[in-house]
């Protein structure tokens, strides 16, 4: 067992400490054009963050040393200290009077999870709404890929640091050299955000809503700028969120394959498919369920295909409240919550190649037991997978429903009923945003004891960097010397 | 791919039969000691049990090829035709007037899941009583296991029997010859049964009264004679119950290697460590959640225990409403019974030896992903694990959350709330009995659709049957020619 370097820890540290700096200064930007007074704040914790960082990176670390237990720790503990500053603006400013509260709302943010504890969003100034979104837009693709994507960094830490932050069963690796998949992923993210940004524009809303939404969209993320989520805009404004949502939780690599001309690969994407199948599918059942509630069938279904792509994508905007539909189509926006986006998107999720790669495993140990003798590998998109990658994956399921249900231990311990528990894990450990019961889409958090809310808080944290990282960070096993 | 010897199939199912005549025959005993006009219905059904089994069996089987697959048929075959019969009785008596119900009834019976659709157990007879909680106490250990063990049954066909009808993560197989594990493991388990009817009566109880709840205990059933289930005995019976609830809970190996003088690899077994470990320490922390609700400190901990052992061992008694806790106790006790009792004993649910393989899984992985190149076996009472038993283990859990996720989903067409639809899974898929909402212990399932209760009873054959023999049989793959 070797100790951890942990120079190198601190070093990247300072390095994420001076990007937080910089991505503080947009909000100043939007407090100088609206002349708020809140950009004081966003301007002095910047300035902070770009200090501190700037003076601690200067220590270059003494070893260059860097394995897969540094990559964890240091994803953790990136995420953990963006989230601590990320909410000091919206303490420091007034707007979120408790300190934990503002973490929540970070690290709500910075997961893509959406979920509130603002009772009213309205009243926030406009740089602290801008930031609030922005958060959602820097965590939907992972911090840490954008730090890679900026800095010329060399050594082997790039792909453990790509491999602890990205989501899926397998490492999203489109290129050999690590920092060039970084770049081409931001590029995709940026062009898809932007071309949401017009389209918004087009459909007649003003350019901040348009950017705002655009970010919250495109992060997955589901903080809206309104206390009635998407509920109160045009029918076009609502169409083009609802293709943006579902476009950003298709595995990028698909784009990629798209882009480099590689047209048949790309539609051969069996997680995509399943994704679009069990989002439509779902629509489907829910537009039989809630047919007598809407005036046409048209309408009927695209109130139910927002919501399954909502949860799906785990992005978690509503145009209606869904805690009111029949029990049957709750259940399906449950179990949508339950298994989330595609792997490679910036959506969260237990992953639709999991469960995939889960059904497969399943349909080969009915074929094993009945024939013992004959082994079959599984395949997926024309190639085999490795029994690493399926051994991981059904690990994940273990995992995933042990923190699942401690989880829910934990919240029994507070006020609520067994409805909003259940469900308030499901949308924090899968970054979705609205539960049912108290924190359904026309709740909110803010109810919850401050010891539950630090358990959503880990849950968040935990599922946005599946599990590994977060345990790994709180194993003793993995600071002993 | 092989066709299925259908022939061989038909001939075990026609020895079910005539064991389910003999099996009738108890409750006729019942009827003429007690003078009960229902006898005739038991012997009727007895007699053409009897008669069509003794009859069939005549056509010898063309072939003696039985492989995995017949066995996993005949299994399932068996218990499905064995529920069949067993409901006749309690319908034609009129004591249950619906079919449905009755078939209900046997299969929460047989299955020892002891959940009831009857809503005033005390205006039975005393022999459809009796035959109630027998169904208890032959599911509990097996049919197949009893058959096994009475027969001289020559052939492959033994082990694959065993195999598919006994619960665990690999096959209980004692000694080497297949019939005399299954009469030690008879064996153990009536000395079991006939020291707690002695007990009971020795605390005061009736004979009657001491030989169906020691059926129902022995099997981990719950099913009672009182529709208060165990609230109206004394402390001393429910002590008594609570201890034989806990020692059937326990591997029956562990039993076995005692017999054979081996107490120090008996007490090695890392399962009921686990098993113990769990309800003790779940009654710990319900009885501090309950403390103010009794009188005295040794009645909170003696009844907390009592419904952790309970649940844990999926017999489903009940001295107290515990739908009526607090929500955190509620919790405790559900996830204890999603946990179930050990591997080889009479009890159901996912089994605590999965629940260890699963944990020391996450664990080996946890170690695994920071450190790649060390690759550790899994090691359960000083044996390693295999590969293939792993694997088994983790996809019995993909297949266990996707049957009960399924179930729920087809339970929320009905008119319940979540918390009863997901309780009610829980409860029948463990083979447990009572839930939370309108079916926990001072309700029944009698207000469930009929679609609902096939559900239900899909969901306790495939629980009690460990989830693939079912599927198997369900399967098309399995019929194609």
């Amino acid at each position: 067992m070797e100790t951890m370097n942990q120079s190198i820890i601190r070093y990247i540290l300072c390095r994420v400490m001076e990007f937080a700096g910089f991505f503080l200064l947009l909000p100043c930007l939007v407090a100088l054009i609206y002349k708020e007074q809140e950009g004081w704040v966003f301007l002095l914790v910047a300035a902070g963050c770009l200090l501190i960082g700037g003076i601690g990176k200067r220590w270059k670390p003494e070893s260059t040393v860097f394995y897969a237990k540094e990559g964890f720790v240091t994803v953790s503990l990136s995420w953990i200290l963006l989230s601590v500053i990320g909410a000091v603006p919206f303490y420091l400013t007034g707007e979120i009077p408790s300190y934990v509260d503002a973490l929540f709302e970070t690290i709500s943010g910075l997961t893509t999870t959406g979920g509130t504890i603002l009772t009213n969003v309205e009243v926030l100034s406009k740089c602290t709404q801008f930031w609030r979104c922005f958060t959602h837009w820097i965590g939907g693709m992972g911090v840490l890929v954008f730090i890679l994507a900026i800095l010329p960094l060399s050594g082997s830490y790039n792909m453990h640091l790509m491999r602890a932050e990205s989501p899926g069963p397998s490492v999203g690796k489109l290129v050999p050299r690590v920092r060039n998949t970084a770049i081409i992923l931001y590029g995709i993210y940026i062009v898809i955000t932007i071309v949401e940004i017009f389209l918004l524009c087009i459909a007649g809303m003003p350019l901040y809503d348009a950017i705002t939404l655009s970010f919250s969209t495109a992060g997955t993320g589901g903080f809206g700028i309104l206390n009635s989520s998407i509920a109160e805009y045009s029918q076009a404004v609502q169409s083009i969120i609802l293709i943006f949502m579902i476009l950003c939780g298709v595995n990028f690599n698909v784009y990629y394959l798209f882009l480099i001309r590689k047209p048949k690969e790309a539609v051969k994407s069996e997680e995509v498919w399943l994704y679009l199948a069990l989002m439509f599918g779902g629509a489907l059942l829910i537009t039989i369920n809630i047919r007598d509630r809407f005036e046409s069938l048209f309408e009927t279904f695209h109130t139910a295909l927002f919501h399954t792509a909502s949860v799906m994508t785990t992005t978690g905007f509503s145009t209606v409240d869904f805690n009111l539909w029949p029990e049957f189509s709750k259940m399906i926006i449950l179990f949508l919550t339950l298994i989330g986006a595609c792997a490679g998107s910036t959506g969260g999720g237990f992953k639709v190649s999991r469960l995939l790669l889960m059904l497969k495993s399943v349909k080969n140990e009915l074929s094993y037991v009945v024939h013992p003798r004959s082994i079959k590998k599984i395949h997926m998109d024309g190639h085999v997978v490795s029994d690493t990658v399926m051994k991981s994956t059904q690990i994940y399921l273990i995992t995933y429903v042990i923190i699942y249900m401690i989880s829910v231990l934990l919240l029994s311990l507070d006020k609520f009923d067994f409805v909003t528990n259940f469900s308030a894990v499901a949308a924090n450990l899968n970054n979705v945003g609205p539960g049912f019961g108290v924190v359904g889409p026309a709740g909110n958090f803010s109810q919850y004891s401050v010891f539950s809310k630090f358990v959503l808080m880990f849950d968040m944290l935990t599922g946005r960097l599946e599990l590994f990282p977060m345990l790994i960070l709180f194993s003793p096993k993995t600071w002993k010397k």
